[in-house]
């Protein structure tokens, strides 16, 4: 049995994040399940990398499938190309190892928020940005950023309930960088927890914007609880960049 | 009386072009008028700098008003800001001579046409980009975009009929740059006819991909008629870039 591994990247807005929930259900992972079981004559499961939330975007999603389907990835491309709709393309797709699993094999992950700061919003990224004219403290953001690097109990920055799954995870690097207003806050880590990249990044935009001080954020940290502060950044803004393995 | 000059960018995708034709009808001058005139309680009508087809949007249109409105021109924008749908900005206004008029002092203007000639469609501006995998001739079409420059009449690059008025126009210079496979194909030129920007990017497209040769165009150009080849590139790809006064 072939192995399959896809990078895909989608535009999110109009789905319900990239796993199925309920059969029928507007996901990512349910459109391209339907256009390779169709493809095949097989009922194809597809192994993401991780869900994503409702409205987040990828640009290197990776997934795979098993399937007996003896086409050549050349001809499957084209097909998931012609029968995907427009927000959804499959970049590439190659043979692996049987022991591929796109979920399991994950060593990090990437992910990037974009905001758009300047005084308008910009009619062409308006769905893949975030927009605030808050003028923004980066110096005290990046102090905010350190704090979190390293390894850590994240549960004041997941909506995750409490309960028996440890909420320790490692962010490796938090890059902050400004071109000209557009804003981007690249996040690395072994894993992320429910909303957490974005309920970082609206800690952050919180810290930029003086609601709140660089040394709450430790605070918030060493809680161990869902905070007041630090709501999730709106969905759009976000995109799983690359994935590590 | 005052008379207020307008930046704007729109996303021309949900539009009929920016000219109002009948009443109601969903255009951008239409929707523009519309705020201004709740916002002044007069019946504004917005001069436009020009024409644009269906589905082309705009980094920089520019346009004027006349008002005995008092407001500042910070009000105004914030208040157009907040009553424009979101795929139409003004970017900024001012006050500006008694005389200046948006169509009549045109000096040049320049658009962009921006097309993907990677493998697949990008999700995330391909509502903003025409995409073609077709392998294409850049020096072909650079010789073929020479003979466009100049003054010339432009009969065989309109869908304008035949009639009364001239079809005489300059270009200025087409420039055709290529990074990663994102093509811009940028024109500059003093007045533009119906369709003009987008059956030279369409005839340049056919240049490109062998299916026309440079001699042709200038055969196509010396018979002012429009021609059987150089279809009209799609609408989507098109930006009106900047205006010249």
């Amino acid at each position: 049995m072939r192995n399959l591994k896809m990078t895909i990247e989608y535009d999110g807005s109009r789905y319900n994040g990239w796993q199925k929930q309920k059969q029928g259900e507007s996901t990512i992972q349910y459109k391209i399940e339907n256009v390779l079981s169709k493809m095949t004559g097989e009922d194809i499961m597809v192994i993401g990398c991780g869900r994503t939330d409702v409205g987040v975007h990828a640009e290197n999603y990776i997934a795979n499938f098993h399937t007996n389907c003896e086409l050549t990835v050349e001809t499957m491309l084209d097909y998931l190309y012609q029968f995907l709709p427009e927000d959804i393309v499959v970049k590439s797709l190659e043979d692996t190892t049987e022991r591929f699993h796109a979920r399991y094999n994950v060593k990090s992950k990437t992910y990037v928020y974009r905001i758009n700061n300047n005084k308008f919003r910009n009619v062409f990224n308006r769905k893949y940005t975030y927009h605030t004219d808050e003028k923004l403290n980066f110096s005290e953001m990046r102090n905010a950023a350190e704090i979190l690097i390293g390894e850590h109990d994240f549960q004041s920055f997941t909506n995750l309930k409490p309960g028996s799954k440890t909420t320790v995870r490692t962010i490796n690097y938090i890059h902050i960088t400004d071109v000209e207003g557009n804003i981007e806050i690249e996040v690395n880590g072994d894993g992320f927890l429910l909303n957490m990249v974005r309920i970082i990044v609206g800690t952050l935009l919180e810290v930029g914007s003086g609601k709140l001080k660089v040394m709450d954020v430790e605070k918030v940290l060493m809680e161990k609880k869902r905070a007041e502060y630090g709501p999730m950044a709106k969905a759009k803004g976000l995109c799983l960049k690359e994935v590590q393995y």
